[in-house]
């Protein structure tokens, strides 16, 4: 990616990778620059900070952050910036993604994360796509064109159906 | 509100009314435009389609949608616009709010729903002012300051915790 | 199927389709005249509105809808039909199907769904059997006997028991 | 009520007759002759097994079953005939009514419970009303009234919020 | 077994033996006479009627019941007996064994089923043999030496961790 | 009682006696001699020790022990001792009963737990007795009264409701 | 207090204090030198690790944290010291303590809180106090004499109990 | 291990091991001497409690118990000592780990067991290292390191990802 990235892409484990690769693959297949990184809530948190504390300057429009268990990486970057943080649940050993839900979404008043499904970075950038579109008509277009895709292709699979 | 809204708040019941008046308020306070509007994904869904298709074009650039129990409002919302849509899991009678919850943010690839935690419509207004300030400045900069003065508060209260 | 379809099968996506087909397997047994369709919530939601709106009007009694995650398909259905909607809770990837079954059997007052066991599709279809069995004596008596058949081979399998 | 009854309601035990009510409140309402009889799977199980095993015989079409806890009633019922049993799970004093909705949805292949939501009684009548109505095209209409009468109502409730 | 049965081991399908068969090994050890029968509160509920109201005549003392999903097979069988009824929660395919656990625990006033753990049918079995050997001085010696024969294999354990 | 009691009744704080207590009124009513005592697993645990293990030789037949949160009390007691234990899950403050259920519940194999339903402290003063009437026919002939009765009263709500 | 605080007891919100305040009490009783701050891990991130960051040289030995929800007060306190922190669990509005419990129990390797029951303050504390009585003979005294304490209060409720 | 043991790792069964001997490495790690057991609160509860009982006096400073299921030896042993008792929750075959969780997390008011994170024994014995540390300036810089070499594994990590 050449261009300043406009999406940061932050997870706190490269074991979320397999997981918060598609927000990236999303990016990519809608022409948005981005960037990715591991940045750790508990094991490297003064970079978090650092993270989000410097991320609008450089550019960086929404933020999409990823984590399991006591999810805390979400939280933790939404206390640091003003811009819209998409948080991720990555399912963990234990419970499910439950824990890792929990800890995301609840957060207190006055400091939201946007919330996704457990494990699902794809739709995680297609919200950040949808924050960039408020204020771009071309990606608004895009957008459009994504959703009419999607519906044909579900559609289309009850033509795959009648074979089986 | 004389303006053309630019945040539609939507929900499925009046019973909603109590949570969701929040984000009206936070709205209101970031002197953004919006309205309030009940439309059940359940029992007035051909109203949900209309207002969601047609948000866009009156210019609404952010919905808030609320709903309870099996809470189909914000994902049935989101299927019919690209628009970002903000989910608002409201605590219903039994289970307290997980129905809620799950029913919102475990939507399937392709069609987010940015979630925030049960009952917080607050940080659902939030959320839509930061996702405008995105291309605002002058609103990113009320975001700032909201934030500097949560901050304020925040620390204020040690001075009362000393009166206990 | 030559005959007009008197049970609609659909679900969301083709991913359901390994636990749907349960479903069409009992109405073949019971030599019910049905249909599968994929039509999803949240991708094709003008497609589903249609089916379930002119459900009636081509001939069809009761809906079977399967879903999974933040699934919305049975009560996105049972919102534009007064036919009989049997939901199919199907286990998504997190969460062991809890969310499908939440957001499928919490609906709110108004707009039932019969909801079944999480994954069996199968007494979905034995259920749209037993209500058009409420009108139809032949099948009333094939329910019997399928009643009997099940007790039969129940007690069976105590011999069975015997010789391990 | 003068006419056999059509529709069984029963409960296991008096304090389930709060949230039951409502059901019989809907079968008045739609001109649906009705019973309601208290059979405990537990402490009168020879009287539910007689209760759904002569139902048929006694005209009965649907039987609405509520109970809680270790709710068995539906189940029970559902056992003993092939006539569709919609089943109520009723909150009990602990665990806010997840006990007694597994109780009732999670039935085995071959005896389905149409399971609604946590003490909505009043679902589990409009379900058999429009299980009765597969084949009463009076009560076909009624059904569209009331659906059409309920999307009124809930876009009447904005006039009132406009008051707030 | 020649002698007459003194615990009856019951399931609800020959899907749970593997689960079950842990009772019957734990009776044979112990030299309690017993029988294993495939009875379902659901396909066969007359035949768990009889053999629950026949139980006592026949010289059975304790039940054992095991059951998965909405597992009534445990309670029906309390609610035809006044003999202890024991209940093994068995694991089915979704929801981790908590529906079993809780269709069998959550039992109403007067009709007590007492419960073990998920899939834990060995200990439905020691019960058993604690219950028996209220009035059985030789088999509580039997669970004297079994409980020290137990505390001997864990504490060796000890040694063989010095192994590793 | 003047007699030497063959029901232990024990309870980890004095705040579960009103739960208990139910369990003294059931002995009561069956005649069997009974002592309630507070014996705290993590704060006297020497006591639950000696209480259980010399329980037998006092002459004990059955242990009815109730706690909460991380309720241990059962599963200790049952450590020290072979006489069946009856473990009732008291409701705690936080989690609805969930945790002293499976505290309660989920023993390890070897050492089981009777558990009956959360607060349920009367249905585990029934399974004692039910217990004790497997060696015990007078005991078991009261059990087959207290059932009728039960049966008697559940149906005579019938009348009442007929009267609302 | 006048000498160097040893415990920090710290809260995300004023609304914690009710549950914290149990905290400073048994250090009272302790008379452990403690202090009671408000700091948040999303209003106020730089006071949290300025907090956490200091603590040491401050004199500081073991921080209690407690917070609700989204409960990242104390893992965030934990990955900024190596000081031992103590979680406490506050129950919040929905989801009754679940969600604050795994936010703070399931810390990723490497950065461990140590969780305490939810809302049990005065479990944190005395924790604290045992964490300060490795290396402090005259605390580890005083342990044993609250010890005691407990378990005469306790044994000494039987006497209240024979007078109900 | 020469040295007597400052850290003593208990387990309620071989099958804890895999999980806990992750405990004892970070002792190593850190040069700290430890002891590994296997004692059982319900199969050998003599000696569960004369190693708590006697632990403080042979040297031990803190205690790590490991269980699964009703995971009652941190619990159990807490009651009988002073020391800090870690409690590390086992996930078992049932229930995803929320029973060992919930039956370890949960204790009573004056016996508090630190919990840390489902099967995360390491962080069990990081707590415990930072125990020991608050009277030990050569471990407290060690834990330093071990600090900031966990930042820089985390940061390098970004490296790695540059070259997928």
């Amino acid at each position: 990616m050449k261009n300043k990235p406009l999406v940061g892409i932050i997870m706190g484990s490269d074991s979320d990778f397999n997981v918060m690769k598609q927000a990236a693959d999303v990016c990519r297949e809608f022409g948005i620059s981005h960037e990715v990184k591991i940045v750790s809530a508990h094991r490297t948190p003064n970079h978090v900070k650092e993270y989000a504390a410097n991320a609008h300057q450089r550019g960086i429009k929404v933020i999409i952050a990823g984590a399991g268990g006591a999810a805390h990486l979400p939280g933790f970057t939404a206390s640091h910036t003003v811009l819209p943080v998409i948080g991720v649940p990555v399912k963990s050993k234990s419970l499910d993604g439950l824990d890792s839900l929990l800890s995301i979404v609840q957060m207190p008043s006055g400091v939201p994360v946007a919330t996704v499904a457990i494990d699902n970075a794809k739709n995680a950038a297609i919200l950040a796509v949808q924050i960039l579109a408020v204020s771009d008509k071309n990606l608004y277009k895009k957008l459009i064109d994504y959703k009419k895709k999607m519906e044909k292709e579900s559609l289309a699979k009850n033509k795959k159906l009648k074979l089986i």
